[in-house]
């Protein structure tokens, strides 16, 4: 019914991460209408990023250079090192823009049911920088999820003594409504309550 | 914190159908892990349909050639011509792979609202094909929208004695449960009952 390119295009696109099929094919027809102004950009600015996108030799992150900015730019280099999952939760963290120290991506978490140990992460990486980079103050950023907590207990245990080490404030979420919450929030938010 | 080209292909991922904000940055650090596998791959699907994707200036059907496979097939020409208000129409009616004659794809609806006559859906050139293609029925897979239904009668009432007219039947979905279906789909198939 549709051509063997346009097949092509819509098997492609349902692999990525929230497309199916259908909104593949959507996608496709979305994109073929608006060819000027859409398609033909998006298919420079792919591979522009297939030639051009490497993970920073330092802290795992994203971008275009061997070291990223935030690794490059001394003023980041406060002493304090916020320790993340993933390169989206470090853009996260940046799009709040309140963090001015340096990030490390360790690129998963540990896991006994897939058989990920500290090897498999930047671990090692991670305590080679707490010397090198003169951290005082390692921020476990690590999603509040069993694997994560048990991550972080990990850090925390080699980290222990050599830095600070602190991590993310758990509680209600700004605009957060009570009634969506579920009790182990609750519960977090309760113990950490602050006098007004 | 990530570099232009990967901002501005972030962006672009994010004026897809179904695509945000937070889905195109998660689509976008995906491409890039599977550079080889999907990120090329897709870059150069993309620049291939950019060039070769090509309305069928018969029916209105996408693809690659300037008369799309259905029209050029003969033995498509069996008098049946169904109208379809979009090509995704076209494409999941031939996924069901049960209609054996050609479409005729209007490119939407008549909208009072949006302005939109019959002169600016492809309705002149439906008319047309009805002489020029030897159609007998015309089947009418319009949305059950009330834009949808406007055009039907509208269309009906421009071809009502030179074919035989008729529309895709109302009821409930195969494998659909009552208890989901609203109060139009069931007296719809009520109405529609037929005899065990
Ligand atoms: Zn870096
Ligand atoms: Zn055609």
């Amino acid at each position: 019914m549709s051509s063997n390119e346009i097949d092509t295009l819509i098997e492609l696109m349902a692999k990525l991460p929230g497309l199916g099929p259908r909104s593949a094919r959507r996608a496709v027809l979305h994109l073929i209408r608006k060819r000027a102004l859409l398609l033909t950009p998006l298919a420079d600015a792919m591979q522009e990023v297939a030639v051009t996108a490497r993970e920073c030799l330092n802290c795992g992150n994203v971008g275009t250079t061997d070291i990223c900015e935030i690794c490059a730019s001394e003023k980041r280099a406060n002493g304090e090192l916020c320790v993340v999952e993933d390169v989206s939760d470090l853009w996260a963290m940046e799009r709040a823009g309140v963090f001015k120290g340096r990030y490390h991506v360790l690129g998963g978490t540990l896991s006994a049911l897939d058989s990920i140990g500290p090897e498999d992460l930047s671990i090692p990486k991670l305590i080679d920088r707490i010397t090198s980079e003169n951290i005082t103050e390692v921020i476990l950023a690590l999603n509040a999820t069993v694997d994560g907590q048990t991550t972080a207990h990990y850090i925390a245990d080699q980290l222990e003594d050599r830095v600070r080490l602190t991590s993310l404030a758990q509680g209600v979420p700004v605009g957060g409504e009570l009634d969506y919450l579920d009790e182990g929030t609750i519960s977090a938010a309760l113990s950490a309550r602050r006098a007004l």
